[in-house]
């Protein structure tokens, strides 16, 4: 069916209309050919997107929730949206958490002079003014902690030097590795940083403290330097490093998520949310993460605008402010909206970042299974560009509140291959993103943002779009 | 062959001798396969090596020529080879230039301020104490620089954005980029780093100047920064740089070569040498380039003393001195053996990594084919570990000079997957260095090493070596 000529069409789509009533899932495919086509040839000679991206990251820089450049990239933002041909344009104020890094260093004191290189974990306390000076106790897990007890922890700067295992199983030691070592009597903690590779690449990200323990502060270290200090133990030495963090929280800081919408012509009260994080981490310049996710958003809105589509119901693009360390973005959206969320017929989050996209991940209420039969028609439309998986399993933070109030959940899915070689450190720069990926993925997100938009009937069952 | 059953040893060997009229490189696989391995199954179980390695790059770190690092490298040295079992260990004076890089930074003033990640490159002079503050001209290669003319060029800071197409082809613009815009009156030179993937990793180097063009600063920086400025350019901006360097020449300082022997049962005065260069740049811990060459080479010479076996000609372990800038090791060596050159019947040097070895590259003066043949009867000892590969092309810059003067030059070769990845950057560390890849290095060259200096007939033409 993907390859069908055109002068058939007419035919296919009398022969779809039989078929559906045995499988209904075939129609979507054949009545939106054409306009996907549109939209997937529009998109591969795309340059406005890598353009706008490039500004974000080469001009505005990186945007942590409080900084001047999440600031300045808001109002651009916006602008741009409006330049963009969106309307009801509006940027609601979202109160942030403000966490400022500060100077910071590390260095091994013992048994040899040796300069660490290191990233502050986003929310972490300072060390007192003087630094701390401490033996590191290196530790292989959570379990490995717990087994050399308070005895041996007590006092002591603990590394996590766990080999990565996939970000979703590794980065636990990141968030909450603090905590569990300050229970035992820790007085800061290293982290190696979670990722598969490493050029002396430390990475950042949000760590938590737990309510019950003591609060002390953590870093990132390169894995180079982890595994220095690990063979440095391991042969023998005592190894001891001294910390000097200036990292502080100051209170909440004014922020906004940004909102364009093309009002549905048909049903404009229903709407289709598409969108990624504004913020970013303080280093690098968030190309990918999250860059990349939003501007894919704003392009792919962009060219159903410019290509004249009227989508049946309201397509809003979403830039959500502060996933990275607090998510009072999403959260604030989903106040924003109140009761409409039962207009939210379905929401795609993108924040995997924008290498060669293979399909989308959906996830609902209830049978998601259902929901990625439906959507595998539409995933027809995108074979041509090789992104046609329909999986279980989508989503992201900044949709889950909506997802919560069973709003249809859906996350770009891409090869991620190298998606956490850059995340959150110094190498998240807009050198990473080829154009052809991002193109790509803007033709993905156009073609299922404005079926989802334009579909006959709701993703989401009438029922609850009532 | 390399299969063959233990039992049937003798027969073989026999027939082998036969053949061997015909096929003159057949027996020597024969010959030595016993011998072979059991060095092979020592190196596969060796601890020592990857320790020795450890202790280099962890506990001295890296080593340039003139630095502390380096002399405390020789001292440990020539200690290990003697508890190693080495003789006639030796450390004969060899000056070197003494480069100190000191301070040093850049950034884009305009049109954003953004820090560089930058390096010096090895050799350059310093900037003024206030620095250089001028516009940055990208150019994509000398063709392009000369295109572009004195009239664009002068007063500005000449940035080579010359994507990677292998170390041999794009080096130049490392090397000799200050002089070719010194000539066009740039203020100073930033060179893309030589290297095919980046996470924010400047790579150093040598750079040298051209006796017919002004000095000008030269420094390396990011592939994400060279191509942040060149997108900014692209994008219509002026884009300005402040660059700081306080890098500057010292007298030429003492240092030395390490050498060691293990002397010849029949004929010592016949020479095999195996070695690599044990300084470094002034970053990472030189840990594949070159530690991973040295202490294979001495780990190969300490297994064929641990297993007592006692090779024909003397083999010489040596780690030769400033080879990253200057080469004075490797000229020094020369002129330290002085007429016994005509005694030295190999030299294999080991500088592109420790990755999985795949065999030897050989050169000599006039017919390579011949000793290519010749040797690859000794590769047949190597394909139990896929090591077995005898090309033409070998040698090395430190035995560069013996090969002037007849001697035959093996190189290691390895796959090769990452190591321009790490060289010359904050990456090369021992983490790099994978122990199941650095024993089958030293496996291979043990058996390789062992051979030559054992084998009947010389490697070189008898004539050639009285």
């Amino acid at each position: 069916m993907a390859r069908i000529a055109l002068h058939s069409l007419a035919a296919v789509a009398l022969a779809a209309q039989v078929f559906s009533q045995e499988s209904p899932n075939v129609g979507l495919a054949d009545q939106y050919r054409e306009k996907a086509s549109r939209l997937i040839d529009a998109a591969l000679i795309d340059h406005d997107g890598i353009d706008k991206l490039s500004y974000l990251c080469d001009r505005i820089g990186n945007r942590l929730s409080g900084s001047q450049g999440l600031e300045k990239a808001i109002a651009w933002a916006a602008a741009q949206m409006k330049a963009d041909g969106l309307v009801n344009v509006a940027t609601p104020l979202v109160k942030v958490p403000h966490w400022v890094r500060g100077n910071e260093s590390a260095s091994i004191l013992e048994p040899v002079a040796h300069p660490l290189t290191m990233l502050g974990l986003g929310g972490s306390i300072a060390t007192p003014k003087k630094g701390i000076t401490a033996q590191v106790l290196p530790v292989s897990s959570f379990e490995d902690l717990d087994k050399k007890g308070r005895e041996n922890v007590e006092g002591k700067i603990v590394l996590f030097n766990v080999p990565y295992e996939g970000y979703g199983r590794t980065v636990a030691y990141r968030t909450s590795g603090a905590s569990h070592a300050a229970r035992l009597g820790a007085v800061a903690v290293l982290v190696r940083s979670v990722t598969p590779i490493s050029l002396q690449s430390p990475h950042t990200g949000a760590m938590e403290y737990n309510p019950g323990s003591p609060r002390i502060p953590a870093a990132a270290v390169t894995i180079e330097d982890a595994t220095l200090m690990q063979r440095l133990v391991d042969a023998g030495n005592t190894v001891k490093v001294h910390l000097e963090m200036e990292a502080h929280m100051l209170p909440d800081a004014d922020s906004a998520n940004v909102i364009g919408e093309i009002p549905g012509s048909e049903k404009p009260e229903e709407i289709v949310v598409i969108g990624g994080h504004i913020d970013s981490w303080d280093v690098g310049a968030g190309a990918q993460d999250d860059g990349s996710g939003i501007i894919t958003a704003l392009e792919a809105a962009h060219l159903i605008v410019k290509l004249g589509l009227h989508p049946r119901r309201t397509l809003r693009v979403v830039f959500w402010t502060n996933e990275e360390n607090g998510g009072a973005g999403g959260l604030s959206y989903r106040e924003w909206v109140g009761d409409q969320v039962t207009n939210h017929v379905a929401a795609i989050e993108m924040d995997g970042g924008a290498e060669k996209p293979t399909g989308f991940g959906i996830s609902g209420r209830g049978d998601t299974q259902a929901l990625v039969d439906r959507l595998r028609d539409v995933g027809k439309l995108l074979e041509r560009i090789d992104a046609g998986g329909i999986l279980a399993g989508g989503g992201g933070a900044d949709i889950a509140p909506l997802m919560k109030d069973g709003v249809p959940g859906l996350a770009v899915r891409t090869v991620g291959t190298h998606y956490f070689d850059w995340h959150h450190s110094p190498a998240d720069t807009a050198d990473k993103v080829k154009p052809e990926d991002l193109r790509a993925n803007i033709a993905a997100m156009a073609v299922m943002a404005f079926v989802l938009a334009d579909m006959p009937d709701s993703l989401r069952p009438p029922a609850a779009t009532k």
